[in-house]
Protein backbone atom coordinates (compact mmCIF):
# COMPACT_ATOMS: atom_id res chain seq x y z
CA UNK A 1 0.00 0.00 0.00
CA UNK A 2 1.26 3.77 -1.19
CA UNK A 3 0.52 6.44 1.27
CA UNK A 4 1.39 9.71 -0.61
CA UNK A 5 1.63 13.52 1.29
CA UNK A 6 1.63 16.31 -0.87
CA UNK A 7 3.66 19.00 0.42
CA UNK A 8 3.74 22.47 -0.93
CA UNK A 9 5.36 25.44 -0.25
CA UNK A 10 3.52 27.24 3.47
CA UNK A 11 2.17 23.82 3.95
CA UNK A 12 1.67 23.83 7.67
CA UNK A 13 4.23 20.96 9.17
CA UNK A 14 2.10 19.26 11.85
CA UNK A 15 -0.58 19.01 8.79
CA UNK A 16 1.71 16.54 7.24
CA UNK A 17 3.61 14.88 10.47
CA UNK A 18 0.57 14.02 12.18
CA UNK A 19 -0.79 11.39 9.84
CA UNK A 20 2.78 10.46 8.51
CA UNK A 21 3.47 9.55 12.52
CA UNK A 22 0.73 7.26 12.78
CA UNK A 23 -1.19 6.22 9.79
CA UNK A 24 2.35 6.14 7.73
CA UNK A 25 3.18 3.29 10.73
CA UNK A 26 1.12 0.68 8.65
CA UNK A 27 2.75 -2.39 8.45
CA UNK A 28 3.95 -2.91 5.20
CA UNK A 29 2.90 0.47 3.96
CA UNK A 30 4.82 2.63 1.38
CA UNK A 31 4.95 6.18 3.05
CA UNK A 32 6.07 8.59 0.37
CA UNK A 33 6.27 12.77 0.83
CA UNK A 34 5.38 14.37 -3.30
CA UNK A 35 5.16 17.97 -4.16
CA UNK A 36 5.92 19.28 -7.95
CA UNK A 37 9.27 18.90 -7.74
CA UNK A 38 11.93 16.84 -5.28
CA UNK A 39 13.88 18.47 -2.69
CA UNK A 40 13.27 20.58 0.32
CA UNK A 41 10.05 22.21 0.74
CA UNK A 42 9.49 25.38 3.25
CA UNK A 43 6.67 25.51 5.49
CA UNK A 44 4.61 28.16 6.64
CA UNK A 45 6.42 29.36 9.21
CA UNK A 46 10.18 29.52 6.67
CA UNK A 47 11.95 27.85 9.45
CA UNK A 48 11.57 23.96 8.40
CA UNK A 49 11.61 22.39 5.11
CA UNK A 50 10.46 18.67 4.72
CA UNK A 51 12.06 16.78 1.87
CA UNK A 52 9.92 15.76 -1.10
CA UNK A 53 11.34 12.46 -1.78
CA UNK A 54 9.30 12.00 -5.06
CA UNK A 55 7.56 14.24 -7.87
CA UNK A 56 3.76 14.14 -8.31
CA UNK A 57 4.06 12.55 -11.31
CA UNK A 58 6.41 9.80 -10.28
CA UNK A 59 3.76 8.77 -8.02
CA UNK A 60 0.38 9.01 -10.25
CA UNK A 61 -1.45 6.25 -8.45
CA UNK A 62 -0.90 5.78 -4.38
CA UNK A 63 -3.58 3.98 -2.15
CA UNK A 64 -3.94 6.67 0.03
CA UNK A 65 -3.59 10.79 -0.79
CA UNK A 66 -2.98 13.05 2.23
CA UNK A 67 -3.60 16.72 1.52
CA UNK A 68 -2.12 19.01 4.64
CA UNK A 69 -3.72 22.90 4.95
CA UNK A 70 -1.66 25.73 5.72
CA UNK A 71 -1.27 29.36 4.20
CA UNK A 72 0.50 27.84 1.03
CA UNK A 73 -3.04 26.35 0.33
CA UNK A 74 -4.83 29.75 -0.95
CA UNK A 75 -1.57 29.97 -4.02
CA UNK A 76 -2.70 26.06 -4.97
CA UNK A 77 -6.48 26.64 -5.12
CA UNK A 78 -5.66 27.82 -9.01
CA UNK A 79 -2.81 25.39 -9.28
CA UNK A 80 -3.67 23.14 -12.12
CA UNK A 81 -0.52 20.92 -12.04
CA UNK A 82 -1.83 19.77 -8.37
CA UNK A 83 -5.62 20.07 -9.13
CA UNK A 84 -5.15 17.89 -12.19
CA UNK A 85 -2.50 15.07 -10.18
CA UNK A 86 -5.86 15.09 -7.34
CA UNK A 87 -8.32 14.16 -9.53
CA UNK A 88 -6.13 11.67 -11.14
CA UNK A 89 -4.72 9.96 -8.13
CA UNK A 90 -8.04 9.84 -6.88
CA UNK A 91 -9.40 8.02 -9.59
CA UNK A 92 -7.43 4.76 -8.23
CA UNK A 93 -7.09 5.54 -4.36
CA UNK A 94 -8.60 3.81 -1.76
CA UNK A 95 -8.84 6.81 0.75
CA UNK A 96 -8.07 10.54 -0.33
CA UNK A 97 -7.52 12.51 2.88
CA UNK A 98 -6.74 16.05 4.22
CA UNK A 99 -6.25 17.73 7.33
CA UNK A 100 -7.06 21.49 7.52
CA UNK A 101 -7.49 23.65 4.81
CA UNK A 102 -6.33 21.07 2.79
CA UNK A 103 -10.15 19.79 2.50
CA UNK A 104 -10.54 23.23 0.04
CA UNK A 105 -7.59 21.86 -1.93
CA UNK A 106 -10.16 18.71 -2.37
CA UNK A 107 -12.96 20.54 -2.90
CA UNK A 108 -11.20 22.76 -5.78
CA UNK A 109 -10.45 19.82 -7.29
CA UNK A 110 -14.32 19.09 -7.66
CA UNK A 111 -13.97 15.91 -5.25
CA UNK A 112 -16.23 16.94 -2.14
CA UNK A 113 -19.06 18.09 -4.34
CA UNK A 114 -22.04 16.85 -1.95
CA UNK A 115 -19.60 15.06 0.59
CA UNK A 116 -20.10 15.74 4.16
CA UNK A 117 -16.47 17.15 5.21
CA UNK A 118 -14.84 19.37 7.84
CA UNK A 119 -11.58 21.67 7.66
CA UNK A 120 -9.81 24.31 10.17
CA UNK A 121 -12.77 25.96 11.98
CA UNK A 122 -12.04 29.43 10.19
CA UNK A 123 -11.99 27.62 7.15
CA UNK A 124 -15.43 25.77 7.19
CA UNK A 125 -17.63 28.86 5.11
CA UNK A 126 -14.93 28.45 2.40
CA UNK A 127 -15.52 24.78 2.60
CA UNK A 128 -19.01 25.40 2.00
CA UNK A 129 -18.41 27.71 -1.01
CA UNK A 130 -16.75 24.40 -3.11
CA UNK A 131 -19.55 21.77 -2.82
CA UNK A 132 -19.26 20.10 0.12
CA UNK A 133 -21.13 20.45 3.10
CA UNK A 134 -18.91 21.25 6.06
CA UNK A 135 -19.21 19.62 9.55
CA UNK A 136 -17.78 21.00 13.00
CA UNK A 137 -16.49 17.73 13.81
CA UNK A 138 -12.62 16.58 14.31
CA UNK A 139 -12.81 13.91 11.75
CA UNK A 140 -15.56 13.39 9.10
CA UNK A 141 -15.62 10.49 6.88
CA UNK A 142 -17.59 10.00 4.20
CA UNK A 143 -17.20 6.98 2.03
CA UNK A 144 -13.35 6.97 1.19
CA UNK A 145 -12.93 10.41 1.66
CA UNK A 146 -11.68 11.21 5.37
CA UNK A 147 -11.23 14.96 6.24
CA UNK A 148 -9.68 16.10 9.36
CA UNK A 149 -10.15 19.59 11.33
CA UNK A 150 -7.03 22.20 12.16
CA UNK A 151 -3.69 20.69 11.76
CA UNK A 152 -3.05 18.60 15.11
CA UNK A 153 -6.56 16.66 14.36
CA UNK A 154 -4.51 15.19 11.52
CA UNK A 155 -3.26 12.75 14.82
CA UNK A 156 -6.47 11.76 14.91
CA UNK A 157 -7.36 11.51 11.95
CA UNK A 158 -4.26 8.90 11.08
CA UNK A 159 -5.36 7.02 13.95
CA UNK A 160 -9.26 6.42 12.85
CA UNK A 161 -7.59 5.96 8.99
CA UNK A 162 -5.50 3.10 10.68
CA UNK A 163 -7.73 1.59 12.70
CA UNK A 164 -10.06 1.18 10.02
CA UNK A 165 -7.42 -0.59 7.28
CA UNK A 166 -5.22 -2.52 10.24
CA UNK A 167 -7.87 -2.79 13.11
CA UNK A 168 -8.28 -1.45 15.97
CA UNK A 169 -5.22 -3.11 17.56
CA UNK A 170 -2.62 -1.77 15.35
CA UNK A 171 -4.05 1.98 15.84
CA UNK A 172 -3.79 0.93 19.61
CA UNK A 173 -0.34 -0.06 19.53
CA UNK A 174 0.62 2.94 17.56
CA UNK A 175 -1.29 4.84 20.14
CA UNK A 176 1.07 3.43 22.67
CA UNK A 177 3.68 3.63 20.96
CA UNK A 178 3.67 8.01 20.17
CA UNK A 179 2.21 7.79 23.62
CA UNK A 180 -0.38 9.98 22.37
CA UNK A 181 -2.25 10.40 26.10
CA UNK A 182 -2.77 14.14 25.34
CA UNK A 183 -3.15 16.42 28.41
CA UNK A 184 -3.07 20.16 26.84
CA UNK A 185 -2.50 22.49 29.52
CA UNK A 186 -5.40 24.73 28.63
CA UNK A 187 -8.40 24.05 27.17
CA UNK A 188 -8.92 26.04 24.29
CA UNK A 189 -8.64 24.60 21.48
CA UNK A 190 -11.81 24.97 19.63
CA UNK A 191 -13.85 28.26 18.90
CA UNK A 192 -16.40 26.75 21.67
CA UNK A 193 -14.04 26.40 24.32
CA UNK A 194 -11.71 29.42 23.62
CA UNK A 195 -11.59 32.36 25.29
CA UNK A 196 -14.37 34.75 22.79
CA UNK A 197 -11.94 37.82 22.43
CA UNK A 198 -9.08 35.26 21.12
CA UNK A 199 -11.26 33.36 18.85
CA UNK A 200 -12.70 36.75 17.27
CA UNK A 201 -8.32 37.91 17.40
CA UNK A 202 -7.43 34.71 15.17
CA UNK A 203 -11.14 35.53 12.93
CA UNK A 204 -9.90 39.32 12.54
CA UNK A 205 -6.47 37.66 11.47
CA UNK A 206 -7.96 35.37 8.64
CA UNK A 207 -9.90 37.74 7.01
CA UNK A 208 -7.07 40.67 6.88
CA UNK A 209 -4.32 37.71 4.95
CA UNK B 1 15.05 34.77 21.61
CA UNK B 2 16.34 31.88 20.33
CA UNK B 3 15.02 28.69 19.86
CA UNK B 4 17.13 25.15 18.41
CA UNK B 5 15.52 22.31 17.79
CA UNK B 6 18.04 19.56 17.54
CA UNK B 7 17.78 16.72 14.80
CA UNK B 8 20.02 14.14 14.22
CA UNK B 9 19.60 10.65 11.94
CA UNK B 10 16.93 8.52 13.15
CA UNK B 11 15.47 10.90 15.17
CA UNK B 12 11.39 11.00 15.52
CA UNK B 13 9.75 13.81 13.31
CA UNK B 14 6.53 14.43 15.76
CA UNK B 15 8.61 14.99 18.56
CA UNK B 16 10.66 17.81 16.70
CA UNK B 17 7.50 19.23 15.19
CA UNK B 18 5.14 19.00 18.39
CA UNK B 19 7.47 21.67 19.50
CA UNK B 20 8.12 23.48 16.83
CA UNK B 21 4.02 24.07 15.65
CA UNK B 22 3.65 25.45 19.64
CA UNK B 23 6.59 26.82 20.85
CA UNK B 24 8.31 27.99 17.66
CA UNK B 25 4.95 30.20 17.50
CA UNK B 26 6.40 32.21 20.19
CA UNK B 27 6.33 35.66 18.94
CA UNK B 28 9.45 37.33 17.94
CA UNK B 29 11.40 34.11 18.17
CA UNK B 30 13.80 33.14 15.76
CA UNK B 31 13.45 28.80 15.90
CA UNK B 32 16.15 27.45 14.23
CA UNK B 33 16.66 23.19 13.30
CA UNK B 34 20.47 22.30 14.20
CA UNK B 35 22.31 19.18 13.24
CA UNK B 36 25.88 18.29 12.70
CA UNK B 37 26.12 19.22 9.22
CA UNK B 38 23.23 21.24 7.35
CA UNK B 39 20.77 19.28 4.88
CA UNK B 40 18.22 16.84 5.13
CA UNK B 41 18.76 14.64 8.14
CA UNK B 42 16.58 11.41 7.98
CA UNK B 43 13.81 10.55 10.64
CA UNK B 44 13.79 7.23 12.24
CA UNK B 45 11.19 6.10 9.16
CA UNK B 46 13.60 6.92 6.74
CA UNK B 47 10.55 8.37 4.58
CA UNK B 48 10.87 11.72 5.89
CA UNK B 49 13.75 14.15 6.25
CA UNK B 50 13.87 17.61 7.89
CA UNK B 51 16.22 20.08 6.88
CA UNK B 52 18.47 21.36 9.27
CA UNK B 53 19.54 24.80 8.09
CA UNK B 54 22.37 25.82 10.45
CA UNK B 55 25.02 23.43 12.40
CA UNK B 56 25.30 23.53 16.26
CA UNK B 57 28.94 25.01 15.44
CA UNK B 58 26.13 28.05 13.97
CA UNK B 59 24.37 28.06 17.18
CA UNK B 60 26.58 27.93 20.05
CA UNK B 61 24.09 30.35 22.56
CA UNK B 62 20.11 29.16 21.81
CA UNK B 63 17.85 30.67 24.79
CA UNK B 64 15.94 27.57 24.13
CA UNK B 65 17.53 24.23 23.39
CA UNK B 66 14.97 20.97 22.55
CA UNK B 67 16.16 17.79 21.86
CA UNK B 68 13.93 15.33 20.56
CA UNK B 69 14.19 11.38 20.85
CA UNK B 70 13.69 8.25 18.56
CA UNK B 71 15.41 5.02 17.83
CA UNK B 72 18.57 7.17 16.70
CA UNK B 73 19.48 8.82 20.17
CA UNK B 74 21.40 5.28 21.07
CA UNK B 75 23.98 6.17 18.43
CA UNK B 76 23.93 9.66 20.02
CA UNK B 77 24.88 8.42 23.57
CA UNK B 78 28.44 8.78 23.23
CA UNK B 79 28.42 11.53 20.34
CA UNK B 80 31.09 14.20 21.74
CA UNK B 81 30.04 16.39 18.83
CA UNK B 82 26.43 16.67 20.14
CA UNK B 83 27.24 16.39 24.02
CA UNK B 84 29.58 18.77 24.15
CA UNK B 85 27.77 21.19 22.31
CA UNK B 86 24.31 20.27 24.73
CA UNK B 87 26.57 21.39 27.65
CA UNK B 88 28.11 24.34 26.75
CA UNK B 89 24.84 25.57 25.29
CA UNK B 90 22.99 24.12 28.13
CA UNK B 91 25.72 26.69 29.91
CA UNK B 92 23.64 29.76 28.83
CA UNK B 93 19.93 28.86 28.01
CA UNK B 94 16.70 29.56 29.56
CA UNK B 95 15.16 26.64 29.26
CA UNK B 96 16.65 23.24 28.25
CA UNK B 97 14.47 20.84 27.19
CA UNK B 98 13.71 17.41 25.55
CA UNK B 99 11.07 15.05 24.38
CA UNK B 100 10.90 11.46 24.39
CA UNK B 101 14.10 9.57 24.76
CA UNK B 102 15.80 13.05 24.32
CA UNK B 103 16.11 13.26 28.01
CA UNK B 104 18.61 10.20 27.78
CA UNK B 105 20.63 12.63 25.83
CA UNK B 106 20.32 15.47 28.18
CA UNK B 107 21.19 12.97 30.59
CA UNK B 108 24.10 11.44 29.33
CA UNK B 109 25.36 15.05 28.94
CA UNK B 110 25.23 15.47 32.71
CA UNK B 111 22.30 17.81 32.48
CA UNK B 112 20.01 15.91 34.74
CA UNK B 113 21.73 14.75 37.85
CA UNK B 114 19.15 14.93 40.89
CA UNK B 115 16.91 16.41 38.54
CA UNK B 116 12.64 15.15 38.27
CA UNK B 117 12.45 14.20 34.42
CA UNK B 118 9.94 12.26 31.95
CA UNK B 119 10.70 10.15 29.12
CA UNK B 120 9.26 7.74 27.03
CA UNK B 121 7.66 5.47 29.08
CA UNK B 122 9.81 2.62 27.46
CA UNK B 123 12.69 4.13 28.43
CA UNK B 124 12.32 5.99 32.46
CA UNK B 125 14.48 3.13 33.79
CA UNK B 126 17.12 4.08 31.43
CA UNK B 127 17.02 7.60 32.53
CA UNK B 128 17.18 6.86 36.23
CA UNK B 129 20.30 5.09 35.35
CA UNK B 130 21.65 8.40 34.15
CA UNK B 131 21.34 10.34 37.26
CA UNK B 132 17.84 11.75 37.39
CA UNK B 133 14.80 10.98 39.55
CA UNK B 134 12.42 9.03 36.28
CA UNK B 135 8.71 10.51 36.88
CA UNK B 136 5.52 9.22 34.76
CA UNK B 137 4.62 12.61 34.50
CA UNK B 138 3.70 13.92 30.95
CA UNK B 139 5.53 16.94 31.05
CA UNK B 140 7.88 17.42 33.67
CA UNK B 141 9.44 20.97 35.05
CA UNK B 142 12.81 20.99 36.83
CA UNK B 143 14.53 24.16 37.34
CA UNK B 144 15.23 25.09 33.66
CA UNK B 145 14.90 21.72 32.88
CA UNK B 146 11.55 20.84 30.75
CA UNK B 147 11.00 17.18 29.83
CA UNK B 148 8.25 15.35 27.87
CA UNK B 149 7.13 12.11 27.50
CA UNK B 150 6.68 9.86 24.55
CA UNK B 151 6.98 11.73 21.14
CA UNK B 152 3.56 13.36 21.20
CA UNK B 153 4.05 14.84 24.23
CA UNK B 154 6.03 17.45 22.77
CA UNK B 155 2.80 19.61 22.45
CA UNK B 156 1.87 19.65 25.39
CA UNK B 157 5.37 20.64 26.59
CA UNK B 158 5.50 23.23 23.99
CA UNK B 159 2.00 24.76 24.76
CA UNK B 160 3.31 24.67 28.70
CA UNK B 161 6.39 26.13 28.18
CA UNK B 162 4.79 28.95 25.59
CA UNK B 163 2.46 29.54 28.65
CA UNK B 164 5.24 30.02 30.90
CA UNK B 165 7.01 32.19 28.25
CA UNK B 166 4.83 34.74 26.49
CA UNK B 167 1.59 34.10 29.08
CA UNK B 168 -1.41 31.94 28.89
CA UNK B 169 -3.54 34.08 26.48
CA UNK B 170 -0.28 33.53 23.72
CA UNK B 171 -0.31 29.83 24.59
CA UNK B 172 -4.42 29.95 24.32
CA UNK B 173 -4.11 31.47 20.79
CA UNK B 174 -1.70 28.99 19.70
CA UNK B 175 -4.25 25.95 20.92
CA UNK B 176 -6.83 27.53 18.99
CA UNK B 177 -5.00 28.44 15.94
CA UNK B 178 -3.62 24.62 15.61
CA UNK B 179 -7.25 23.42 16.43
CA UNK B 180 -5.23 21.07 19.82
CA UNK B 181 -8.94 19.52 20.63
CA UNK B 182 -7.56 16.18 20.99
CA UNK B 183 -10.13 13.33 20.37
CA UNK B 184 -8.11 10.17 20.44
CA UNK B 185 -10.47 7.49 18.70
CA UNK B 186 -8.85 4.99 21.12
CA UNK B 187 -7.48 5.35 24.75
CA UNK B 188 -4.47 3.58 24.81
CA UNK B 189 -1.76 6.44 24.81
CA UNK B 190 -0.25 5.05 27.61
CA UNK B 191 0.73 1.95 29.61
CA UNK B 192 -1.60 2.35 32.60
CA UNK B 193 -4.52 2.35 29.34
CA UNK B 194 -3.74 0.62 26.70
CA UNK B 195 -4.56 -3.17 26.56
CA UNK B 196 -1.86 -5.36 28.43
CA UNK B 197 -1.01 -7.58 26.05
CA UNK B 198 -0.03 -4.35 23.49
CA UNK B 199 2.15 -3.43 26.35
CA UNK B 200 3.86 -6.13 27.08
CA UNK B 201 4.38 -6.46 23.11
CA UNK B 202 6.33 -3.12 22.90
CA UNK B 203 8.10 -3.75 26.32
CA UNK B 204 9.47 -6.94 24.18
CA UNK B 205 10.40 -5.06 20.98
CA UNK B 206 12.07 -2.10 23.40
CA UNK B 207 14.34 -5.15 24.58
CA UNK B 208 15.14 -6.73 21.07
CA UNK B 209 16.62 -3.41 19.83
Amino acid sequence: MQIAIVLYDHFTALDAVGPYETLGRLPGADTVFVAERTGPVRADTDNLALSADRTLADVPSPDVVVVPGGPGQRTQMDNPVLLDWLRAADATTTWTTSVCTGSLLLGAAGLLRGRRATSHWLALDHLGTLGAEPTGERVVTDGKYVTAAGVSAGIDMGLTLLGRIAGDERAQAVQLLIEYDPQPPYDAGSPQKAPAHLVAELRGAGRAR
